[in-house]
């Protein structure tokens, strides 16, 4: 069994797939968390309906919006 | 008398289907959970609309957007 | 005077209809359910604008979406 | 001054009318409620619209969709 | 300076205009008030996209719709 | 380095834009806030989508519809 | 490893971008911030669609609207 913070914390500088509501969607290297899914991506890139729209060095993606984070 | 969390924690290893809002399901083995139904799924399926979307080794789906858990 | 929790209570083994928002509902037994109102139902069926969907042996149904419960 | 949960504890086994979000109203005698303004009612009908939907004995309607309770 | 509920305080048996999300409109007499913005209004009626709906000799006003409260 | 409170702390007596969700904007002097952005403004004038709608001497301002507040 | 908020904090004095719900996107410089992801910018720019709306000098943008943050 893996709570999932713990699959966050296990996931550190490896690349994750952040879901949205709202047709968005967040790739990137993961490089920090905290409890309420607010997640830090490094090198990320911002997909809206599957297109690619803006690539960010380092982005705060707020917890409130996630659907799923998928390593 | 079952507590929620309590079939959660019984469900572990097995299939479980998680139904969010928007008509997106996620099909999986449940791999852990939190208390706010945040949930871990390996060998994870995901369905738009009842059409299959996309595969997932694992997967965090967010707890805010649950509607059901069924083993 | 009966506080929504002990109704709950009393209604464990005793089937209830659970309405959530957007015209989805919960048929069952009542097998647990916590503050939260998140609910345990067995031997459940699912409707959608009235008509069956889905039947589950097991289902947690999140309290965040309910509208009502009656037993 | 009477604070809300103070007009709701002299509200019980009276009539009252509690209208929630998405046209939905509740009528009945009010049995209980808690500090998070979810209510039970007695001889309780709901009204879509203004029309009337069903009859329920016994109901527990959540108070996150409460506009307004009205005794 | 004066806090939010401190001028609520002030406004007890006073009129008020209660303005919530979704077009609706109270106005009465503030009876009484909690530190969620649940408001008691007396002799109060029910305007809908500024047209009168309905009169209501008490009612509470839920908090969590309101988007202004003015003396 | 501001907080956002001690911002608003500074902005006492003077005059401050609030957007809310839903095109509302309220303009007036700020008389007094709390923690949850929960304001109440003097003098105050309400815009809907730009155009001017209704001038109230004293509003309370719910936080949550809050999209920024501005000196 | 960054925690969000540490992110933040190395962020202020430096431009920043705030993307919200509703197509609106705010730039500036960080002045400050609080662990509800409320930040407070100088020198900002609001647009909306991609489109300039309004240059203000000093804003608080409340944090619940935050889809991300990118320094």
């Amino acid at each position: 069994m893996m709570k999932p913070l713990a699959v966050l914390s296990q996931t550190v500088n490896k690349n994750v797939i952040v879901e949205l509501k709202g047709k968005r969607e967040y790739r990137g290297v993961l490089d920090g968390y905290d409890p309420h899914m607010n997640v830090v991506l490094k090198n990320a890139e911002e997909f809206y309906d599957g297109d690619p729209v803006r690539k960010m060095g380092l982005v705060i993606v707020r917890g409130d919006n996630v659907i799923y984070i998928s390593p």
